[in-house]
């Protein structure tokens, strides 16, 4: 039996419920969904694979996650690059990107080029938030990424996929299939159209809010903070 | 040779620096503070040795790591108790603890009877910026943590030890000697007087800051938080 899955509606209720009832700021729980997505990066696509990680970001919280990914993959020894066209004026998103800069970590504005000079490509672009339709640039970005043979790892949903019904009928995202996803936590619907690896981060959900949400909190191992599912539901 | 130590001053101007230069909010510090606290008793007392861990927290930053800390061992399937008698008004903190409590991990005010029912305990009371003298009812729980047989993790001090000169001459800080402790982004110069398990943790320290402060960055393994260090100054 597939985990349960956390609808658009249901995603935006919990991170309310997170933030209000849960007592956690956004920091917080960007920091700690970063941090699960760098460890499954780390698990499917090791340095000793390739050091070099393009971090694409979108302009909320999915591209939040992103910032924050990237930052913990440098310190693991990766060498991540930055595409990030759409800068938030958000005060968290601004800082998060000043620490990458502070580790002098690039900023790219030209995809195409920055995909020929990677060894792994993060999408951090959309997330349960998404409502298309998908808009320059990142339509470009999305095309490339449903063609290139370098491997991908999306988080939270391959962006352009519709949280409730998956891939898009027409445009690139409709033949759009990463590698890797990180449902962040607990799964989207759009899993069940998912053909890749699958890893649940985000492991931070107390057992009152998982009752009122009716989720699966998934068997996390010792300290980690990200765990692969298979098709059964259960660890890998 | 050891690793540089951080004078109590450094320590200071640093977290300053983290937060002003380095956009970091206190929020994503501590968390990441507190989960590297997390990831070393994790180490040295993994949940098969027991799983009761009774966590004394002081009114300061340093109480607030061992916050963060109890929430994650928490969730690596340990069982918290809280000795916190002393609440900051701050928000934070108050949002930390609010973060335990929806996990329905109790907090106690008799700290001797606590002792009693836990098989590890996590000294989280007094960091860098302690100045004596140690009031009640600190130092009764000081006095107790110097007497008993159950072993004890420091979080960057042992607590009432002077930064930078280590045991008082007098006072049950004296004779207290706890068998591990994780100093946070750098050794504190009271290590030379520390005789058991040491860990530094605090991934997040970028080169600028590194150079600026004369700190040797720890060679963390892999995805860890968290890094033991031998008297050579050389990961275990």
């Amino acid at each position: 039996m597939a985990l349960k899955t956390l609808s658009a509606a249901s995603a935006a209720a919990l991170d309310k419920d997170l933030m209000s009832v849960g007592a956690f700021s956004l920091d917080q729980l960007m920091e700690l969904a970063g941090l699960s997505v760098s460890q499954a990066v780390y698990r499917v696509h090791p340095p000793s694979k390739g050091r070099r990680i393009l971090v694409a970001c979108g302009p909320g919280n999915n591209g939040g996650d992103g910032l924050v990914a990237a930052r913990h993959l440098w310190h693991y020894g990766y060498k991540p690059t930055m595409y990030y066209p759409k800068q938030s004026s958000n005060e968290l998103y601004q800082r998060l990107a000043s620490q990458l800069k502070d580790l002098s970590i690039p900023f790219t504005t030209d995809f195409p080029a920055a995909l020929k000079e990677t060894d792994h490509i993060l999408d951090a672009i959309f997330g349960f938030s998404f409502s298309g339709p998908v808009r320059e640039p990142f339509s470009t970005v999305i095309q490339a990424l449903s063609e290139t043979k370098i491997p991908v790892t999306a988080v939270d949903a391959p962006s352009s996929w519709e949280i409730e019904t998956g891939p898009p009928k027409e445009g690139p995202g409709a033949v759009y299939m990463p590698d890797v996803l990180v449902s962040l936590t607990a799964p989207k619907p759009l899993v069940s159209f998912f053909k890749g690896r699958h890893f649940v981060g985000g492991r931070f959900v107390s057992p009152v809010i998982a009752e009122k949400y009716d989720l699966d909190v998934p068997d996390y191992e010792g300290i980690d903070q990200v765990v692969e599912i298979g098709k059964d539901g259960k660890r890998l």
